[in-house]
């Protein structure tokens, strides 16, 4: 298993590579794509092997008895997070979006407010506001080169219309790793404004080597209001299998969430079942220790050579492979550092303001690719704003 | 390519041979599965070969680009059914349980009655219920051995509540593939009361040689008020891919759809993009057309081998593999002629009652397995039921 392989994935129906020109109007065959948040590399083998299994004996019917595949995300969350889960209290939704959708609509009536800590992952918003409900914004502050939470500025904001929390662990953009003080800080405010707690940890497993995830699960006395979101596409690199799970202790919100999946006639495809049940296993385990040292090496390299540039700040990565670089100080408009980027560097990367306010100077790149890629990348952006020198 | 290949489906996660003993009683190897509606052949070589390609490839990312995806199902509704659809007009729903809920949920509020001509295909039932409104049996009449529908009845039951019709179109279980005529009185039906109507046309691949479906869309004057549902899922048994469409090309009815689709952050997987792109094509055809000749085959022998033993009666299929026995001649009850083909003949079909009023009499049993099978089914039915000779 090399991470260094440079595979082909232009023409292949992919949103990132195939998409970059008629959206960025970075140039399809020069460009580097570095936006949406998959890998630029092969799955696990072990993952890769369940496909093959399934064409092999060439039948995809309707999966059946699924105790091998919840018993391999109890034994994952076991042993990788130190989180003890029932598999009783588990959904699988039709990946992370819908997974947040059918939170959105288990818990909240049209026209409540739903807290988000901007800048985050865009699609929160996007589902949030076409189900009819309020996107409240909390916004993080920048401390020492990481986001922060300010709780006494939040409590002032609240208005009691507000019911959820979509909390994003580690955070997307910004790569931050909360840590248990922090978390115990957002279960203490989820309980002081009575709301459901909300914790989406897709990315929870991509952390780097010197940091350690607490997953909100095992913050005390949070459990009665507490969903936890997890899945083994951003981990895996099989966004396109469209599963994620939504697990849930409390007995009222999981009935009320059952309630609503059956509404909705949601039940997991075979691909997310047997691609999920072969990758929490020790052999997927080990690809993704190769993949997290990798993406250590690929960070440090990124963050290196981008705080070189006078003017731009790459937040250090602590989790994901999303660099989340502050163009501020270089005292460019956004339509200037953004064409720089593009137009001079010819990279592809996620605009600052789709995350929600507070992004309005950043871009976010994705790291994870080859990391002659990544140098390639870097040696662009140097070229671009070497006039700052 | 050989219907007559038996692939060994026990062990495999397949919810019809695997779930047989646990659900029905039905020794797990010695009993013939006849229940759950997927096939025990493997798919389309051409569909097979789309996941193959993508394990070859081994990065499963987000997908990009409906365009070819959207034209081959435009080019086989053209090509297959002689119907012109938008490209523009198709979503991709998470399979049509999901469809069938996105559209009580888009079209229906909860309290208002949905419409069923049972017996129906259960999941419609288990949805509407699920979603809080109430389901509106209006049951057919067995007529000449087929069903038919009875609108001077069904007019006199209506009560103000309903707003929406799910049509099984053609039938199941019964197979019945509805004449123009009677789908004019649908259409003519659905405008009297005020209704849209919901044409789930998941089996109009599978028609047998002498028979000839019309899709819903080519009904005149009805398109203001209809939602068309079709899927690859059944056609070339890839179930497991959980992917259908529901096609509207009224503009308010598409735009109400659009906004549920959205609040539910429902985007379709790659697996079964892939594979409907494969199947609708040239390729494809040619094996359903293969699998058309083979079911009628299968279908042919069920009939005439089920219809010697007194008391049994099998209504001919003229659609779908699912042949749908009434035991009611035999004069015993359910529970004794259930045992008999359970126990007795070890066989696991479905339940009538299940399907809703109207079904308490019959078994629905699947035919979509090697001659072979079929064969040892229909010796081992007239061994159960040989006092009756």
């Amino acid at each position: 298993m090399s991470f260094d392989t440079t595979i082909e994935r232009r023409g292949t129906h992919c949103v990132k590579w195939d998409g970059m020109e008629s959206i960025y109007g970075v140039p399809a065959e020069t460009g580097i794509s570095m936006w949406v948040a998959d890998m630029d590399f092969a799955t696990a083998p072990v993952v890769n092997q369940a496909v093959k299994a399934m064409a092999d004996h060439g039948v995809y019917g309707y999966f059946g008895d699924e105790s091998e595949y919840r018993a391999a995300i109890q034994w994952w969350m076991k042993e990788r997070h130190d989180w003890e889960i029932d598999p009783a209290h588990i959904f699988t939704t039709h990946g992370l979006v819908n997974g947040t959708a059918m939170c959105v609509d288990a818990f909240t009536a049209p026209g409540d407010g739903v807290i988000l800590f901007t800048p985050v992952y865009h699609a929160f918003a996007r589902v949030i506001k076409a189900a009819g409900r309020t996107v409240v914004e909390c916004q993080m502050v920048q401390e020492n080169g990481r986001y922060r939470m300010d709780f006494d500025k939040y409590d002032t904001q609240m208005t009691g219309s507000e019911k959820m929390i979509m909390l994003c662990s580690p955070h997307n953009p910004g790569g931050t790793v909360w840590s248990r003080a922090e978390l115990e800080q957002v279960a203490a405010f989820a309980k002081r404004h009575d709301l459901v707690l909300v914790s989406d940890e897709i990315h929870h497993d991509l952390v780097m080597p010197d940091h350690k995830h607490t997953v909100m699960a095992n913050i005390d006395g949070i459990a009665d209001r507490l969903v936890m979101m997890t899945a083994t596409t951003k981990t895996f690199n099989i966004a396109g299998s469209h599963s994620g799970n939504v697990i849930i202790a409390d007995p009222v919100l999981r009935e009320k969430f059952a309630g609503r999946m059956a509404a909705f006639g949601l039940s997991p495809n075979s691909f997310g079942l047997f691609m999920a049940t072969a990758a929490y296993s020790p052999e997927g385990a080990a690809w993704v220790d190769g993949l997290n040292a990798y993406l250590d090496g690929n960070r440090r390299l990124f963050d290196e050579a981008v705080n070189k540039i006078p003017g731009l700040k790459s937040m250090p990565l602590e989790a994901t492979y999303l660099a989340w670089v502050d163009f501020a100080d270089t005292g460019m408009t956004r339509e200037e550092f953004t064409k720089r980027v593009e137009q001079g560097a010819g990279i592809a990367a996620n605009h600052g303001p789709t995350f929600g306010t507070g992004g309005d100077s950043f871009l976010r790149f994705n790291i994870a690719t080859p990391r002659a890629r990544v140098i390639e990348a870097c040696d662009r952006l140097a070229e671009a704003f070497k006039d700052l020198q």
